[in-house]
């Protein structure tokens, strides 16, 4: 099995105990790319018309929520399933975003492990149960969380 | 009420009714930029390592499944979003990765509206509940889904 990098695994399903946090690091929304992934996927006036959306309630373009759950996946990239023996998710179960991101804001990610279990269709993965948030920094410091997510993963077991 | 486009709506909550269909039109899955987007937002092996994709029982490259939800997206701003008196989405409540999506892929977009109620906390505003689907094609008739997604939208009352 390898890690979801390729990599020789440093966790398994084993490891992934409910309870335990995963610092995802911080990333810095780049407004060019923002308007970029907006114009492609989401082109709603709040995300790509900046004189609409300054003259709005949102003073400024937001980010589609869509780059906001990809900036998110990155982070779990980098920080866990590079490490992790990690198989496909079946999908997500919940997502809300809870307030507005805009160019420039620092996101400070963090995945928590709250349940799992071992599956009942794949001999051999266990099914791990995750909620993801992303939280702006204000003064350096974790403030209200712009994204929460709780979904699944497959992750190998260790002696599978 | 602008559309989500800035634009003069033609579509209010009111017209939102329970098991109305809206067709979101056919998308081909470009393989560069498939690959593009799971190098920045998704670098998972079966997504960005095209010898190991292709050893494995992918049997080459599948997209990253936010790259999927993206696709979808669009095909949801431009043929509902850009003509409905749209407000924000609060996120979404299932989404489900239904097979593999492979560049080349043909993708039919489709949008039903299961149920609706006036907003509790946003006077003005009805919360509309959606359940989006991407079929692939095979042999130009929609097949099993790939892609399916339960959420909410927020749309403006035609009296509000």
């Amino acid at each position: 099995m390898r890690s979801g990098t390729g990599a020789v695994p440093d966790w398994y399903y084993e490891d992934l105990t409910p309870g335990r946090v995963f610092d995802l690091g911080v990333v810095e929304v780049d407004g060019a790319e923002m308007l970029a992934f907006a114009r492609r996927f989401d082109p709603q006036w709040y995300h790509v018309d900046p004189v609409l959306a300054q003259e709005s309630g949102y003073g400024g373009l937001i980010a589609s929520g869509w780059f906001t759950a990809s900036l998110f996946m990155r982070g779990y990239v980098d920080h866990v399933l590079s490490r992790a023996a990690a198989a496909a998710s079946p999908g997500v179960e919940e997502m809300r975003w809870k307030a507005p991101v805009y160019a420039g804001d620092k996101l400070a990610g963090e995945l928590v492990v709250t349940d799992r279990e071992p599956s009942r269709t794949r001999p051999g993965l266990g099914t791990v149960h995750l909620t993801g948030t992303l939280r702006r920094l204000a003064d350096g410091e974790p403030d209200a969380p712009v994204l929460v997510m709780r979904f699944r993963g497959w992750f190998a077991r260790r002696d599978g």
